[in-house]
């Protein structure tokens, strides 16, 4: 990677998927996945090991990574919540990949909540508890030689506590330093966050960092900061941004919650300041009138519909 | 204003109009100029001098100058793109205000564009005919005591042209400054800007002018980065922000066309990084609501939809 350049993980197929209300069928997930390789997604959260009654959404996720096409040029991420997500995701390489699909999971994603009842509500955890679990999870991942990394979510702000100190997400992240996860993600996961607290937060990150664990950034574009965030991220030392595709993730129910940053929007910001990114824009684009026409609606990104 | 404060500039009567391909009669236009004064808009662009044939939803800009509130706290501006325009604002304020009402145009918005093709379709004259044409306005409002300000439009880059290069907006910033506009602002007219540019170019601004004007930000928001470029004119000095109610602007007819960036938005942003505005957003969302309802669709605000 050139010194100016990020990295993407695209979350569509699991946190942009996660609220749709009808569900795709695995086929449909993994021809989704399929062009976001082919416009140059290297990194990809693929699913999540949740209950589904939880998220139905994700109730295929063993039979869609079944079918991930064994490309040694891409990392497949799944998303756990405890222990038993992450002996979930360690069963998946147990068959080993069959004509040419289903190599299984390469990377857990551990998360954790910097709010009680955030945590509790979503996860049944407080934070003691999430932390505790996920240090569990790293260990266990790491005795297993499955790669591992941790995102602390509700980072910027909660939607029943309102304001978390910066102070309790910078203690979670020592707690989580010390277990040597591949990297730390702060997430806005209600799309609060504003461009000075990203450059606090992940400034006071870098600096407990030091630069020995990689930072990553999950943003939502909820209030319209989302992009703005990224920026700052970009500025405080980030270099892995978590994005998804026309900005999926949003309920459409509920024009309230809108979705995470959406890729093309993250491209265009990064690929027009000098930055590289790996990714095609124009076939990103024409990915999502794809699954647009799939869906049956515009999906939030601005610079595909400028397109 | 403290410090850490911001001046709205509230575009949404004008530049958000314009594009509205129905008609608004005069009375919604001043019922909603009304609203606005009461969130606290304090300035507010409330109509352009333009040929109704160009732009037939300011064809009653006179009438709407007519019924404008005559409160000490407010400046209304009036958008000019030639001496004729500016004679048309001095017009307004020949009858003086009558039971309460129409004082007349508080200060003229002079406008030229940095690039000789768009330029010449926007307002049929070339960098240098603008250059010219916007001295002799500069210096017809100071002889008249007409207040006057000065917008380089199309800074951030050109439909037509492509890149504009930042010499040629601080070449046309330098001759504009020795007229002594009351402020020099730059306007990214498409929404192609990015932070990266917008540290630049106003950066480079702020050096010009060395304090002397003040510096003025106009962004839309077409491909997203309408937000994150307003934190960097922020970040690189500016204090006075354009913004419409809802983020009005963009072509109900053109999902590509969208509008500036929303003054919900904006104040958000600034709010919540603890920079005053004088805005109440509450108020400005329940006007947004009341707006919608009037066009009989939302408004792009990400601010309202999430509250």
């Amino acid at each position: 990677m050139a010194q100016d350049a990020i990295e993407l993980v695209e979350v569509g197929p699991r946190d942009g998927l996660q609220n749709e209300p009808d569900i795709i069928a695995t086929e449909g997930k993994l021809a989704l996945i399929e062009r976001m390789i082919d416009y140059g997604a290297r990194r990809l959260e693929v699913a999540s090991f949740v209950h589904p009654q939880r998220v139905p959404q994700m109730a295929d996720a063993e039979a869609v990574i079944a079918g991930l096409p064994d490309r040694p040029d891409t990392t497949y991420i799944g998303l756990t919540l405890n222990k038993r997500g992450v002996m979930r995701a360690m069963a998946t390489r147990e068959r080993g990949p069959q004509d040419g699909k289903g190599r299984g999971i390469d990377q857990v994603g551990c998360v954790l909540v910097a709010s009680d009842t955030f945590g509790q509500k979503n996860q049944g955890q407080t934070i003691a508890e999430g932390i505790a679990e996920n240090r569990a999870m790293l260990r266990f991942a790491k005795a297993e030689g499955m790669r591992a990394q941790i995102t602390i979510s509700a980072a910027f702000g909660c939607p029943f506590e309102g304001e978390v100190k910066p102070a309790t997400v910078l203690a979670i992240a020592e707690e989580m330093a010390a277990e040597g996860p591949e990297e730390i993600a702060l997430a806005d996961t209600i799309g609060v966050g504003t461009p000075a607290q990203v450059s606090e937060l992940f400034g006071a990150l870098g600096e407990l960092l030091g630069g020995r664990i990689p930072m990553r950034c999950h943003f939502h574009n909820t209030r319209g900061t989302g992009v703005a965030n990224a920026w700052a991220a970009w500025q405080a030392g980030v270099r892995v941004f978590d994005a998804s595709l026309g900005g999926l993730g949003g309920c459409p129910f509920a024009p309230k919650a809108t979705g995470n940053i959406a890729t093309e929007d993250l491209i265009y910001l990064m690929e027009r300041s000098g930055i590289g990114t790996g990714i095609d824009l124009d076939a990103a684009i024409a990915t999502n009138r794809w699954f647009a026409d799939r869906l049956g609606r515009e999906l939030p990104s601005l610079v595909a519909r400028a397109a």
